[in-house]
């Protein structure tokens, strides 16, 4: 659970998301991207506090780990994110590609459970590991009318199950992140409360996989969300997932007060 | 799936599993365990293939990042590894603690898809990152006799879903990782089939858990298992599962031919 709110809060507040109550203190890539919506809730500087510098890095970028089919569906699915008018002028298409960055707010509670040191050292699972290409490279595309997201992962040799073959944690860390930045951009910030996962066949470290996720229905603050893990030309079914994520209020995550 | 093939295959082995038809190459931790059994179906030398030199090392022993409530629990569990009869002589208890390491078997299948470097470089999931305290510690105690596992885990920073929050995805490796040791010491090599994970509470990064895996029955070939993960002093539940994982011929996992 909870593996989530980081990815889908950055971008939801920059869709708009702006009156929430928020710790005075961002990562890089929340600054970044919150910049101007944060400064008008929190006038102090933010620069002294901030541990970083230089432009966040957006780890769903394109590097040398990445196989010629990574790289192609890659590609595939970024000029899909770009459409032409009527007129041969270029417009935004139906796909988004989602930026993924290596942590999102520090300093939320957890305080009497993390010293400075740990909150400070603290990165998001999924990338976690700096040497590109060893675990988890991925990349998320968002389509918001079909209310559909695709991922394409390819599977570092570090998260190895049986010998030469992706660990099943690695798979559902994959789907849980997956699954939840779906439900996280239609609904905003979720909680996962099930995740059901089905193995049908092994997938070999150094696959380049498609995660597919489509919502299944929201009823209320719950958000159902399925999820298919392919071989990358869609012809071998991996993985099939069934998760529900529940709307939640941030605000006792990140320290403020109800 | 498959994410425990490795740890339990090297138990089996030593326990009497010395039938199959077995790879010709051995890691490090599988050959010392089966130094023995080994050499009678496999005549060639393996030292001169075998890539590393020295003890394979038991990743499930005490090291300066526990934290004194890990400490507590697993010299509480290890103690229950020894007894005392009438006679107050030590004999073997009911408990036994089982090693932990960084890989399984390497060469095995997926040579299509890997390159030698990347097969070589290969680490298991759990214990791919090398800095202590920095992501999985944890240590698996097996009751044979009760069909039961507990195994303490202390979860490090760079396994951090929301802020300053264990990731979903590293709960259910975990999970998974622990309900198929059990899977694999009662019914040989598993493939799992499913898991079904309820996430009840978040929890925060640092803390000390306890996941308790019990076998449910076995059906034929399925073995089904629950397990839940609770606070150190089992005060607060934090995650539910269910799994299936299923018996499986590890001779294709290995390049055997049938």
């Amino acid at each position: 659970m909870l593996g989530h709110i980081a990815r889908r809060f950055g971008h939801q507040m920059s869709n708009g998301l702006k009156g929430m109550n928020l710790p005075h203190v961002l990562t890089k890539e929340t600054h970044r991207h919150l910049q101007s919506p944060f400064q008008t809730i929190c006038p102090v500087s933010m620069m002294s506090l901030w541990p970083f510098s230089g432009k966040p890095q957006d780890f769903s970028q394109p590097n040398s780990s990445w196989s010629p089919e990574m790289v192609r569906l890659y590609e595939h699915y970024n000029a899909l994110c770009d459409a032409e008018n009527e007129n041969g002028e270029k417009k935004r298409g139906p796909w988004r590609k989602l930026p993924s960055y290596d942590r999102t707010i520090k300093y939320a509670t957890g305080g009497i459970h993390l010293s400075k040191l740990v909150q400070a050292k603290a990165r998001l699972f999924t990338r976690c590991i700096e040497e590109e290409g060893a675990a988890f490279e991925y990349v998320t595309f968002l389509n918001k009318v079909e209310k559909t997201c695709v991922c394409v992962f390819q599977a570092g040799h570090l998260l190895e199950g049986a010998p030469g073959h992706l660990h099943g944690g690695a798979i559902a860390t994959m789907i849980d992140t997956v699954t939840g930045t779906l439900a996280g951009y239609l609904s905003g910030p979720v909680m996962t409360a099930y995740l059901n996962t089905n193995y049908r066949s092994p997938v070999p470290l150094g696959s380049v996989l498609l995660i597919h996720c489509a919502l299944d229905r929201i009823e209320g603050k719950k958000i159902f969300v399925n999820c298919k893990v392919t071989s990358s030309d869609e012809s071998k079914l991996h993985t099939e997932a069934a998760a529900l994520f529940v709307s939640i209020n941030i605000g006792p995550l990140f320290g403020t007060r109800s």
